[in-house]
C-alpha cells in the first residue's frame, strides 16, 4: 500500500512546510517537495492513494502518552476496554497510547505485566507501548525495572499517595530512583501527599461534608505542591529524571519550572482538564438529574483546581514556556450509572477519572485558535515531545522518512462538536466535555500507512494497532 | 545542478534520522528513506552529484545571527570584509550570517542601510542578512522600522552602553519597543549600564591600571544584569519581544531565565567565548611578546568572566536548559598589530572584538564530544533556533524540501585544529582560539546546492551569496 | 521640671512591660516597677507632674523620617511650613521629623542646607534633622556629603526621576554610592524610572488624557520595580547601604526583600498611602466639586496603586515580614485651590504630594486593631526603626534612661475621626484622609520633658522643637 | 537581697543604653540614667551589693531554647544531668534553658512530662523550661497539648525521621498543626527526611562504610531541604507557626527565608556547631588516639556540613539577615569512651549530639568580634527572640523593670580559651571546642537576682533554678 499525501502544510514542532508525505507500506518513504513528481519522476501515479491534503495540517499522529483502558480501581474497571478506548483515541487523532500496567502491592510485576498484553492483543485500533506502575518497592521490583526494559518499557509509575495500594515511602522511591540512575530509565511519579489527603478527607466524611466538591478540596494544592517539590529533590539526590504527571497546581509547576532552571531533568505533565475545567465550575456543578453529584463526573486525581487561585490560566502559559511539556489525557473513564455513582453519599467511594482520549488533539488545536499555543507547539506537546520523552522518536513523533506511517489530516476550516450524541466513541455513558465546540476537525487518520478513520467514518479493524517497544527518553539534557 | 547526499545521519533539533537528501538546483526536494530510490525509481542515477555521507552528521547549514564584518570602530575597521569573513564562515561549516548596519548617532539610518548592501553585494561567500542597529532612537528612526521591515530586516539593536555613539536612553528604549510591539519585529539589546561602566573606566585609567584585565574589572556583572534586568522590564510594560545579546554573566542569564518563566517573549544569546574563555585566564595572560597586553586579543563586550564567579559553568546549564536559546559569535575581529595596539597604554582604546566566526560550529560540536549539549541541542542552537529567532525559518535552519539547499557533512571521526598556521581563514594577526582541539570536521558544505568547502579546499566564488529578507520572529510564544 | 508617668503599659519593638517612667528634665531618668517609689523612697511626690496612664500605651514619641515641610515646587510651595506642620505633626503624636534639604541642579548644597536651618530654626514645635537631597550629583557634592556628615546630616536622597530637575544619572548615583560606602552614610533613593515615566506623561497629555488617574497611568509598576532593582545593583556594586523611598509596587517590595535575603543592606520605606488607598478608588474619584479633577488631591509619586493589582494587601503583607522596615508620611502638603488647581487640564501640572504627618500613628495604630501589624510591630515601624535607620537611637525611638523624654500617651479606648472639621491641623484646604475612623486616641504627647498636647489641646510652643545631629545608621547588618 | 550594677553599657536587641540596673529581690525594678541617684535619692547607699560594670556589657541572661540534659537515647544517657548541664550553662552566661520532655512511641506524654519535672526539680543551677517531644501522634496526643499547655508548655516538637523511634507520618503531623493552630502553640520540628536517610545509611553500612564521616553522607542537605519545604507546606495548610530546629543546610534556610518572605509563621533556628564546623575538618578528622573514629565525638543531626559547599558561610549570613532567627546549642553531650564508642565500627550507632551548652554565649560573641553580627543581634539571637518565641518575654530575655533579674556582666576586654583542661564544666571526657579561644570573658552572671558565677568561681546552689511556665509565642506576625 502506498499513499501519498500531496499539497498540505506538514507541521512539525519547529515550523510548518508545504510538502508532500509518501508512505510506502507502514512507513514513511520521504517527504517531497509539492508537484508529485521527483526528478521527473511521476510519484501520484506510482502510489495506491492520492489524499489531497490543500489547505489541511498534516500532523504526526497524536501520542496519548497517560491512559488507563479497563484499569481495575476501586472494585470496578475503567470503562473503556483497550478495544474500545483505542478505537475513540483514533476517531480524535491520536495514533498511539502509552498505557500503564497496573501492579497493586503484592502482585508480580512481570506477570501483571504479561496480563496486559493479554488485554491489548489484538484489541486495539491504534500503536500502543506500557509503562510500568510499580507500586511498594521491593528488591524484587528493582530487578523488574531491568527485565521490563529489555522489554521496551523505559519508564516506571510511582505513586505519592493511595497508601496501602499504590503508595511508596520515600525510601523505595529513592531506591526505585537510584535504579533508574543506573539503567537510565524514567520514574514517573503522581505528586500527591496521600497521608496529609487520607486525613483530611477522613475528616471531611467524618464532617458529613461527602459531595464530590469535597474530593477538590480534600486534595488542596499543599499536597501536590509538596510531593512534588519531595519528589524533585529526591531525583536531584538519586540523579534519575523524573516526568511529574497530571500536574494541575500553578506552585507544582513553579517547582518544576524551578528544578529545570537549575538544571535538573524534571518534566511536567498537564492534561486538558487542567487547562480547561475548575473546582468551581465543574466539581462544584449541580444538576436536575444528579443534584449536587453532578460533579463525580469530574472526580479525578489530582483535581480540579479552582479558577480563581489562577490555576488554568498559569497552566497555559507554562505549556507556552516549556515549563510544562506535553499533554496527556489521564483517560480513565467510568460511567455515572454503576460505576461513578458507588460514590453517592460518600466521594470518596467514586471511581477517579476522566475519559479524555478522544477529544485531546481537538482541545488542545482550539488553543491555537485561541492563541494560547502555538500550531508548532500543539505538534510539539502532542505529539513530538511525548516521542521523545519516551523514546519513541524517529518511529513516532515527528513526520520524516523512516517513521511510522503514522499522519493525521486535520482541517483548520472544520468544525467538531463534542457530546454525547454529537461525538462521543468512548465507552462513557456521559461526556466530560459535553457542548465543547471545536474550531477544527480530524479528516483522515492513518496509522502505520493504513487509513483508520476517515470522513466520520471507522475504517480500521480490531487489532490493527501492535506493541511497540520504547527506549530510552530522547528528551534529557 | 541535482545534488544526493546518501546514507547520511540527518540531524535536526528534535532527534535524528538515516535518510538521503536530494538537493535539486538551490533547493531540497526530498529527504528520503536510504536506498537511493523512491518507489523503483533510481534516485542516484538521476542526479549530477553523489554524496557518500555514511558515519557522517547531515546538517542545516550553521546560521551565525551576529557579525560585524568591516564594521568601522574607533577609528579603525573590523579586519574581515565581507568577502574575507563569509569565506571563513564557510571553511567552519556556516552558511549564513545576519550582520549588523551600523547607524552612528546622526547618520541617516536608510543611507547605512543601502551602504552595507553596497559593501556585502557580490562579495560574500554565503547568503547574509542584516539586523539594523539604531543608535539615539529618534521619531524618524521609528518610520525607519517599518520601513526596513518592508525589506527584510525585522530586527532592531539598540544600546545600553556607549554614550554618544551608540547609547539610547531608557524613553528612547521605550518608544522603538513600542513600535516593535506594533509592527512585530523584535528588540535586540546590548545590555551593559554604560553610564556605571564609563565612570568605572575613568576611575581605572585615572588610578593607572591600564592593563586589559581591566577591561573586564570595570565591566562587572554587576552592569550586564542590571541592564538585561531594565531592558526585560521595558519590554515587559511595552510588550515588545526581546533578544539580549553576547550574554555572558550567570546573574544576566537569571534575569532571562525568570522573564521567560514568567511568560515574556525575552531571549538570550550568548558566544563561544562565554562558554569558553574567562578573565583570569585570557584577559589577564601574559605572554613574551605583547607582556601583559596579551589580553587584549580577547578585548570584547560584554567581557570575558571570571571562572571563579561561575559564569562559564552556569553557560553551558543555561545552554542546556534552554534558558540561553542560541550562539552566535558577534564576530568583529581586529589584528593586534595596527588595531588592537591602539590600546597600548590604555585599555579603554583597544578595539573591541573577537573572530570566531569561522570556529563556532565546531566549537560547539566539542560541547557534544564533552557531554555539555546534546547533538540535536547543537543543531537547535546553531542554527534552527537563529532561523526561527529571526524569521528565516523554512528557507534555512531545516532540513527539509522547499528549505534552501544549505547543508553541512560533519564528520564525528574527523579532528580540526585551531591556530594561526593550522585552520585559519579570518583576516587576523593571530587567533583568539589557538590550541583549541576538537574531535570532529566540517568535510563539506554546501550552499543553496552548490558544494563550497570540500575536503579542505574552498571551492566556491566570491558573490555566492545573496541577501535575505527575513520575515518577523517564529519562535515568539 | 520632672514628670512621673505611671502605670502605663510601656511599648517598645520587642514587648511590653508595666511601668513607670520618670523624666527629668529633657531626658527620661528611669524607667520603674510601677508603684511610684524606689528602694522606699517615694518618687511620686518628689516630681512635678503625674500623669497616670493606666490603661493605656506609653510609646516613644513618633518619628517621621520624610518630610517636605514648605518645600519649593514646580513654582509653589507645600502648604504647611515648618511651624504648621511640626504642630500638626505634634497632633498626631509624632515628636521628631526628618525633613529634606531640597538641592536643585546648579543650587549650592552647603547653601541650601543652611537656608532650611533658617526656615525651620525658632518656629519647630518638636525636634527635627535634615536629610540632604543631591540633585545632579557632581564632584562638589561628594565634598559636601563629608561636611554634611559632621553637620549630623548622615543621609542623601538622589533621584532616579525628574530630569532636569533633581535625576542624576547612573554614574552620578554610583559615585555618590561610592562616597557613602567609604563614609558611612545612607543613600536614600526615590527609585523611578524618570525617563520612561517622562516618555509616557508626554504621550499621555498628546493623546489628550490629561485627568489625574493618568497620573498613575503614566507611572506604572514597572517604572518603579525597574529602577528599584537598578538602584539595588548599584549599592551592590558599591557597597553602600541603600533605603528606598516610598514603596508602593509589590514588584518593588519583592526587589528589597530578595536584595535582603541576599545580604545586602536594603530597606524599604512605605507610606499610609500604599496602605490604605488606591489608583481605583482615590486617583480616579470623582467628586460634585471638582469632577473628575477630585483625584488630584491623590497625586503623588510614587503614585497610588490598583488593588485590583494587589499592591496595598502584599504592603501589609511586608511591612509584617520586615521586607519593608517602616512607615514615613512624604508629608507634601498642597491645597486644591490655589495648587493642585494648576494641573487642571494637565494632570502632569498638578502639585505632587500628600498630607499625612498628623495621621501616621493613628493610621498605623488601626492596622494593629485590624490585626494587620502586632502592637510592638508598630511602635517598631513609627519608631524604633526609624531612629535606627538614620543614626538617631538612644535619644529617639525608645523608652530608656538616658533618651530625650519623648513620649506619647495613647488610649487604646479613645477615637479618632478624621476630617477637615474634626481633627485637622495641617496648612490643608481638605484631608487626603477625609472620613477616616481610627480606633484610638493620642492623648498626651510630651517632646523632651515638656507637655505640648495634652487633652485635645496644643498646649506648646512655637521654637520647642530643636535640631538634632544625627550619627551614621544603628540598622545596618 | 538588693544589687545595683551601675556604669555598665546595658545592651538590648535594639541597641545600647549607659544605664544602672538595679534589682530588688528576684526582680529588675529599675534601670536609671548612670549616677546611683534618683531625683536626690541616693541608690547605692541603699542597696545590699554594687557592681561596677563600667567597660563592660549588662545584657540579659542567655536562653538557650534547646537542651536534652540526661536524655536517653540508644541505651544510653546524655552524660549531664539537670545539674552538671545547668551548671555548665550558668558558667557560660545562660541563665534559663528550654529541655525536651521525650515522649518515645508507646509511652504516655503526661507521665513522661511529670518524670521530667522530677529530674529536674532541685537540681538546676538556673531556671528551666520544658518543650513536649511528641512521637508518633495519636488523638491522645492531641488532648496533652492542650493539657500541656495550661502547665506551660506552649511548644511541641515533631520528628520527620527516627522512624520506630521518634517520626511522626506527615497525616500525624497534620494533625498537630491543626491542633497547634488552633491553641496557638509552636510546633518545633526535626526536618529530616528519615525514610530516605535510613536507606543512605543502610546502604553505607552494607557497603563497609562505616566511619563517624559517613554520618554526614548519609545525611545530604537534600534529606533536610525537603523535610525542611514539606513541614513548612504543612504549616501552611493548617495555618500553624513552624519553628525548625538545628538548621544546617543553606537550601534549607532558603526555604524558610521564602516562607517568611511569603508571610508566613516560619522561624528556624541554627546552632554554634553549624556556624564554626564542618564535615571535612571535624567528621573527617582523624586522630593518634582514635583514629577515624575521631569524627564521632562531632556526630549530631542534623550533621556538620561541607564547608566547600558554603553552608557555614550562608549560615552566618542568615543569622545577620534575620533568615535565622536564633541560636540554641541543641546540647546532648556524651562521652567517647563508653558512650560515642558504642558506634566503632558502625557509626550509626555512635549516641547522637555535641555538648556546647556552655559556650554558646562566648561563640556567638565572637561573631561579633569577627565582624560576623552586630552587638545587639548577639543579644538578640541568644536572649531576646529566644524568650519572645517561646513565651517567655517581659520576664527573661530583657532588661526592663519587672523583668527576672537575669543579668549578665561580659568584659569585652576579657578573654577565655575553651578546651578540656580550661573552662570546661560539662560532663563530658572531650570538649567539641577544643582549641576555640575567645575574646571576651562572662564575668559574673546574675540568676534572679542571685549572683552564682562571679569571678571565675560558681557561687551557686543546686535548686536555685525554677520551672517557669512560658505562655504562647510573641514572635508571631
Ligand atoms: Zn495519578
Ligand atoms: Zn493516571
Ligand atoms: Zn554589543
Ligand atoms: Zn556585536
Ligand atoms: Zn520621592
Ligand atoms: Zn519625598
Ligand atoms: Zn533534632
Ligand atoms: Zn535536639
Amino acid at each position: 500500500m502506498k499513499t501519498l499525501i500531496k499539497n498540505g502544510t506538514v507541521v512539525n514542532s519547529t515550523g510548518t512546510a508545504t510538502a508532500d508525505v509518501l508512505i510506502d507500506g507502514e512507513t514513511i518513504a520521504a517527504v517531497l517537495a509539492p508537484g508529485s513528481s521527483l526528478l521527473g519522476f511521476d510519484v501520484e501515479s506510482n502510489v495506491d492513494t492520492v489524499i489531497d491534503a490543500r489547505g489541511k495540517y498534516v500532523i504526526p499522529g497524536g501520542i496519548d502518552a497517560h491512559t488507563h483502558m479497563e484499569m481495575p480501581f476501586g472494585g470496578t474497571n475503567a470503562s473503556d476496554t483497550f478495544e474500545t478506548g483505542t478505537r475513540a483515541a483514533a476517531w480524535g487523532g491520536t495514533t498511539s497510547i502509552v498505557d500503564f500496567v497496573v501492579q497493586y502491592a503484592g502482585e508480580n510485576i512481570l506477570d501483571q505485566y504479561h496480563l496486559w498484553h493479554e488485554k491489548a492483543a489484538g484489541n486495539c485500533a491504534i500503536d500502543y507501548g506500557f509503562h510500568q506502575i510499580l507500586s511498594d518497592v521491593q528488591d524484587s521490583s528493582l530487578v523488574a525495572m531491568d527485565e521490563l526494559l529489555a522489554e521496551g518499557v523505559s519508564s516506571f509509575k510511582l505513586f505519592m499517595a493511595y497508601k496501602g495500594v499504590f503508595l511508596s515511602d520515600d525510601g523505595q522511591i529513592t531506591k526505585a530512583m537510584q535504579k533508574a540512575a543506573s539503567n537510565g530509565s524514567m520514574i514517573m511519579m503522581h505528586a500527591e501527599n496521600g497521608s496529609v489527603i487520607d486525613l483530611l478527607v477522613q475528616q471531611a466524611v467524618a464532617a458529613g461534608n461527602t459531595s464530590p466538591l469535597y474530593h477538590g478540596l480534600t486534595r488542596p494544592w499543599q499536597a501536590e505542591e509538596e510531593a512534588t517539590h519531595r519528589a524533585i529533590m529526591l531525583a536531584n539526590l538519586t540523579g534519575a529524571p523524573l516526568y511529574v504527571v497530571h500536574v494541575s497546581a500553578r506552585q507544582a509547576v513553579d517547582q518544576i519550572a524551578a528544578a529545570r532552571d537549575n538544571g535538573q531533568n524534571v518534566f511536567g505533565e498537564t492534561c486538558p482538564q487542567y487547562l480547561y475545567l475548575s473546582l468551581e465550575e465543574q466539581l462544584g456543578a449541580q444538576s436536575g438529574e444528579w443534584g449536587a453529584f453532578e460533579g463525580a463526573k469530574w472526580v479525578c486525581s489530582t483535581p480540579l483546581r479552582s479558577r480563581k487561585e489562577g490555576h488554568q490560566h498559569h497552566m497555559w502559559q507554562a505549556l507556552r514556556t516549556n515549563d510544562i511539556q506535553m499533554v496527556s489525557t489521564d483517560h480513565c473513564p467510568f460511567c455515572m450509572k454503576g460505576q461513578k455513582d458507588m460514590g453517592l453519599g460518600d466521594f470518596s467511594k467514586i471511581p477517579n477519572g476522566i475519559g479524555s482520549v478522544e477529544h485531546r488533539m481537538d482541545l488542545l488545536y482550539q488553543g491555537v485558535v485561541d492563541k494560547k499555543i502555538s500550531l508548532e507547539r500543539w505538534v510539539e506537546v502532542t505529539s513530538t515531545t511525548p516521542a521523545r520523552m519516551f523514546g519513541m522518536y524517529g518511529k513516532k513523533g515527528v513526520i520524516q522518512p523512516g517513521a511510522d506511517g503514522d499522519v493525521v489530516i486535520y482541517d483548520p476550516n472544520g468544525h467538531t462538536s463534542i457530546g454525547l450524541n454529537k461525538t462521543h466513541h468512548m465507552n462513557m455513558d456521559y461526556s466530560a466535555w459535553e457542548g465543547f465546540e471545536i474550531d477544527g476537525h480530524v479528516d483522515t487518520v492513518i496509522s502505520r500507512g493504513k487509513v483508520i478513520v476517515d470522513d466520520n467514518r471507522y475504517v480500521g479493524t480490531k487489532g490493527d494497532g501492535k506493541y511497540f517497544k520504547r527506549g530510552l527518553s530522547q528528551y534529557l539534557i
